[in-house]
């Protein structure tokens, strides 16, 4: 339906008219005086050049449209008595959340300094993109936020992830035309089919077409209005309009738009609330057309500004240098009538407070945009219910990911009544062979279902759809509002996702540093169906690079695990879910892989992260030993028992040390990173002077990237993937990588000094099962049997 | 509109009819006959066991809906006379397009030992996901393929890609309904506001909705079919439904579906060309609902199969053990009825035959997947035209990126006819100062256009669009289809195509070993908006990571270049215009830099790759230096210079050397790297015993990760991005992340054995210009006039 602004059934008083229009305008002369001035904010004397900033670092344009968004959902916050959180899409609008956040008093609530008066004003305008200062995005340090607009693209995923589990909270969600094109905001759309109404809140997403993005139209801006409802319809929404430069009629009509879509969003929500289960709901969407850069200069320099791409960051570039750019800027701020907003000492007047709501629920005070305030613990049974027996190690298989099944559905069902721990993955849950989790919990699925459907639940809380964008933007918002989850992947994929956890670990590192911030958990991520077991799908998915690209992110706020066996990939998870304020991430297999450790072993290994397995090894006692065989993930693990076997076997006067690495962040120096060992602590482990061969689940030079500056690096030799992939068997995969157990063996072999000459016999033997199992596996595709049937005997 | 399957206006004879189906049939059956078959591949005895591969890798689900849209492919390419190129999105029905190329020709004709006839045959079945084989999926191996569709979410774009500047070309486009779910394919509906009617191809997406994804159903598939028109109308598509699972009834709405979309895009294009600019045109989309595993068992164990996402890779997965599981595979490829689809030789029949397009029209023939038979040289011309002058180094400054757009305008305006090149970025373009190319051609758009509107053009060749995901995938169609192009893209947010590239290396890589693909223009991006410079956006807009992950990549296929000056870029440019099958990766700044080199000694340096600046050092002939200094990057660069300086002045008996490296691999060793420098060359430049301070554009490590095996490495000290960000000035920026050339003097001072002492006044006045700096900086958010004011005296 389309709002007309001349409508009789005007929603609005003349004094509530007046009240909202008085405080867009107060935030629109908050948001361009954090633009431009660095004296005289009050404008009590005619503008000077040394009240303007030297550098202008900002974003005008979609500014006073958010400003609009943020007056009217004042209203209706206040008039609704709403628990409400906004997310601002088009975050390079700055100056606007925080004008608005100045205005309701929670900045100053946060930051006392930034006093409620011209003082305080003048800090406020100062700081903002100023160096020491506050950021010119929507951040960490904006009051009200759970999300940072730079990149773009997120902004809906966050708002559902926000909404889920949060039955009576109103998520809006402000989405620029720009970030519209993005291809992880038009997926988000079809996140209304996960919705559920009974146990989630509302999203309100406002679609804010103002025509332009940084250079060039918008695409959504330009097309027929027909075809956009087409659109929002075919999205499942309800298109409610606003359109207008006319300030007045604009305000007419954004607020009976939002009355209009906050009905019904009540009615579906008791509707739904009242019958159970229904149809889908068919939820609102404002889509709310207002100039670029309104209200700012219509010309500049003989060229429309206003209402177009110009007005983007800053409308006028050169006011300290140019008369008639500084009258301009002195006239655009007057024309908002300062005098009429704020008293003589700089206070709002009573006229723009009017239509600000009370305590936490005005928007930048709310406790869901600061969701570690609202984090319970999650209920973790003790690790012993899950655990696999290990009588003796190398013996028993198990596949890991199965394993943890169990523990997350135990998660699932002592959350149950809380709604506080969701599972999200791109389809693979049971690919990943989670699929205990569906007896705890179904997933949520709002559309269509079929009889032959298995799992599918309105009020599930396993979320799969086929977008790692809209999996990773959902557990966003539901982990920054207060709650609980893990994100399960296959390893090559979560690629896709780079520049969204840059982002977050970003947002991370950030928050950290805000004493009023508290910590929320952590974003987990199970990383499996991995690159050494791609045998169906081959060199497309395999891709082992997301521990390199996390371990350039923060130090304090990334860890990276590889747990080799089931009972270590439990431990691994209990602890990453109890932590918080990390990315975590866990690679760890779905295939049957070989207990080592028993439970009690394994908390011990994996709080110390690295060690020594005594029992795998030949060093029989005090003496160093010949060769380090250190090795990290599954698979990697399996090469080097295996390995270890071989040479006890083959040459039992060598002293093999066996190191298992599980957070890989030991390997870095102390000063480096939290995890990483002292130096002390490395050469015991790995020696200063003995040959190290390292065999790592992923790119062999990430393990020299973290220890080179140990004295030994000149000693340690890695094997890893080498970009060399295909569709074949596991152990074809290990061989055609230089991974395998022979070459490992061979390796060692090359390295202890003087054993070339003595070994060189078993070298052959090596050499010649790497070239039987060439001609094997043409022959016969699958693995020799001496490979199959491996089991360690120690 | 909707196609009855029962329509009177059947476009089809008995006949044809008839020779369809066997076509389809044969299809399918060699479908199944890859995944399942090693031995007895027409059935002349009784399936056993010892038939069957022992491992049963491939996906099923998907294939019967892909031999299906070949076949009628093959027939309106047949009937038309067509020139048409197929986008296999769910990739993973690999065995459906191979079966295809089999039947047509093309297959026997690129791989002539897989001949069409029983033995033939045999080799087909037995390769397919075997080791050593052929992949699972739609590969380079494939004939007529430029997609892999493991990843999923690139075909569209792909295939406008390939459709743009095709004006005679049909670009089908199989979109899985998994796939539609993810934001790359979500986003790029889109494309078709920009696709030119009179110089583009068309693009025909057949969204084929089998209903479910791995274990999930498929939200399109689950949304009521008015609600999926209305989503597709508003994506700017007329759809037309074929739905049924009745063979027959579904080939005469196939082919009636074919007729009336190819009938609506002739005369679309025909309006279109006749007079010029028109409406955008409402392209046509089919939407084909079929079941999964369509024609395999229904029911696999008492659960049902057929129709399910039970059949999505191999509907019976025990067929050597389980008898039952053998009987019902004999019985389903009999069904097809073999015999009467290939004679005793197993060589297709006549019936099968029909339908196929002649020659290069055959879509596994077509040379436009593979598009190096179609490549022109660029035509550039010699750089002097575009050379800044360089009287002396580090006194002038340009914007690089602005003089490379230059040089991309001259390209523009070469290839105005040929139209085989096209610039993508997401609406950077202007921002990324490379303006200039408007001026030879205009940004594509087929939406509405404004008076205020500049540069939009309907047949614009500048291709910007919010989405990197749509620019990097427009880009790979273009390329895999013959033509050139370059991508320009923030730094930062180029991560969001990590894994696309990933893919498209991988393409590469593989292709370059079948000698019957060959070599395409390279993929070139232009990395700017670079970490140092993102004065106004911040943290979020800060990351130099890009190169670390494109260094993981196969090292034959991957290109990573830091020009330091505008003559730099154009030398490096011009190098990775007339370049094949790379990844070229530069990173240059849009902000105004020093010139260092004339354009000549530009030329010889990137030639070079890296060298020795004599007129920045002080080695005064040929005794050893005592320290390097060295830098990649133009910040690092400009601030190597000054520390430089700073110690020429400061300390001028001490021999400094300055290395510059342009193309970052020759850090490697050549063994890793076609690029890399061998021990000689590298000692030679950074020697092998002194302190070299190295200042690096990004995260410090790489250069230790690219350097640890260099006698030298262990003097390598480098200082580079930390992940310390904010929205701050340049210089503050590299004095956070202690990048700054006080910082690096300090380094010297602290390495060169001796110095400590001796340098310690000069130390102290280094450190004190850093608190300096800290104080002004703060007080007047600008940096101190000594480092705004710096120009190099040498």
């Amino acid at each position: 339906m389309s709002v007309d602004p001349r409508a009789t059934s005007d929603p609005l008083t003349d004094d509530e008219l007046r009240t909202l229009h008085a405080h867009w305008r107060a935030a629109n002369y908050l948001a361009v005086g954090q633009i431009y001035l660095m004296a005289n904010p009050l404008l009590t004397e005619p503008l000077r050049p040394e009240h303007v900033k030297p550098r202008l670092l900002g974003h005008w344009g979609t500014s006073p449209g958010l400003n609009l968004v943020y007056t009217h959902l004042n209203r209706v916050i206040r008039a609704r008595e709403l628990n409400a959180l906004c997310i601002w899409g088009p975050g390079h609008g700055g100056p606007a959340v925080v004008a608005n956040s100045w205005l309701e008093g929670s900045y100053t609530e946060i930051y006392p300094d930034v006093t409620q008066d011209a003082a305080g004003m003048a800090r406020l305008f100062r700081q903002f993109s100023f160096p020491g200062g506050v950021p010119s995005h929507v951040a960490p340090e904006t009051p009200g936020s759970v999300h940072e607009g730079g990149e773009l693209g997120y902004s809906l995923s966050h708002a559902y992830g926000a909404a889920f589990d949060n039955p009576d909270l109103l998520v809006a969600c402000v989405i620029g035309d720009g970030e519209a094109e993005t291809g992880p905001l038009a997926a988000s759309w079809h996140s209304n089919k996960f919705l559920d109404p009974v146990h989630d809140g509302a999203v309100l997403p406002i679609l804010h077409l103002n025509g332009y993005k940084i250079a060039n139209p918008a695409v959504l801006a330009r097309i027929p209005e027909p075809e956009l409802d087409e659109l929002l319809r075919g999205y499942g929404h309800d298109p409610i309009h606003v359109t207008g430069d006319e300030p007045n009629a604009v305000h007419r009509a954004m607020a009976q738009a939002m009355d209009n879509a906050l009905d019904r969003i009540a009615a579906l929500q008791r509707a739904a609330r009242a019958d159970g289960a229904g149809e889908r709901p068919r939820w609102p969407v404002i889509v709310l057309r207002t100039p670029k850069g309104w209200t700012g200069p219509a010309q500049v320099d003989g060229l429309p500004v206003e209402g177009t791409w110009r007005s983007h960051q800053v409308p006028l570039s050169a006011v300290r240098d140019h008369p008639e750019h500084l009258r301009q800027l002195e006239a655009w701020l007057r024309s908002y009538r300062p005098e009429e907003l704020f008293d003589g000492q700089g206070r709002p007047r009573l006229d723009v407070l009017a239509p600000i709501p009370e305590g936490a629920r005005r928007l930048g005070a709310t406790p869901h945009a600061n969701g570690g305030r609202l984090l319970r613990e999650l209920p973790l049974r003790d690790l012993d219910a899950y655990a696999v027996p290990v009588d003796k190690p190398g013996v028993t298989l198990h596949e890991p990911t199965r394993v943890l099944g169990e523990l997350l559905a135990d998660v699932m069902r002592a959350t149950a009544d809380r709604r506080d721990f969701r599972l999200v993955g791109p389809d693979e849950t049971a690919s990943n062979r989670l699929q205990a989790v569906y007896e705890a919990s179904g997933k949520a699925w709002q559309a269509q279902t079929l009889q032959v459907d298995e799992h599918l639940d309105r009020h599930g809380r396993v979320m799969e759809i086929l977008s790692e964008h809209t999996c990773q933007g959902w557990l966003e918002g539901y982990l920054l509002t207060g709650r609980h989850g893990l994100f399960s992947c296959y390893e090559a994929f979560v690629h896709i996702v780079d520049s969204m956890v840059n982002q977050h670990v970003k947002w991370l590192k950030t928050s950290r540093a805000l004493s009023w911030r508290s910590p929320v958990a952590s974003l987990n991520y199970l990383l499996t169906s991995h690159v050494w077991r791609q045998d169906h799908n081959g060199f497309s998915h395999q891709d082992p690079g997301f521990v390199d690209h996390i371990l350039n992110k923060s130090p304090a706020a990334v860890r990276v695990y590889l747990p080799p066996d089931a009972n270590t990939l439990l431990s691994v998870a209990d602890h990453v879910l109890r932590s918080r304020d990390y990315v975590n991430v866990i690679v760890a297999g779905k295939q049957p892989c070989f207990d080592w450790l028993t439970m009690d072993q394994a908390r011990v290994h994996c709080a110390r992260g690295a060690g020594v397995w005594e029992w795998a090894g030949t060093e029989n006692g005090a003496r160093e030993p010949d060769v380090v065989l250190a090795c990290a993930g599954d698979v990697p693990t399996q090469e080097v028992l295996a390995a270890a076997q071989l040479l006890r076997r083959n040459l039992p006067e060598l002293a093999v040390r066996v190191v298992n690495v599980v957070d890989i962040a030991r390997l870095m120096p102390r000063e480096e990173h939290p995890h990483g060992m002292s130096d002390f602590e490395y050469d015991g482990l790995f020696t200063t002077d003995r040959p190290v061969v390292f065999a790592y689940h992923g790119y062999p030079w990430l393990i020299h990237r973290l220890a080179y500056r140990r004295v030994g690096h000149r000693n340690l030799h890695v094997r890893g993937y080498k970009e060399i992939g295909t569709t074949t068997t596991p152990f074809d995969m290990v061989v055609r990588n230089d991974l395998d157990r022979y070459r490992l063996v061979m390796d060692v072999i090359d390295r202890v000094p003087g054993l070339a000459v003595r070994a060189a016999a078993v070298r052959q033997r090596m050499e010649d099962v790497r070239l039987r199992h060439h001609d094997w596996i043409r022959a016969h595709g699958t693995d020799l049997p001496e490979v199959a049937d491996w089991a360690w005997d120690g």
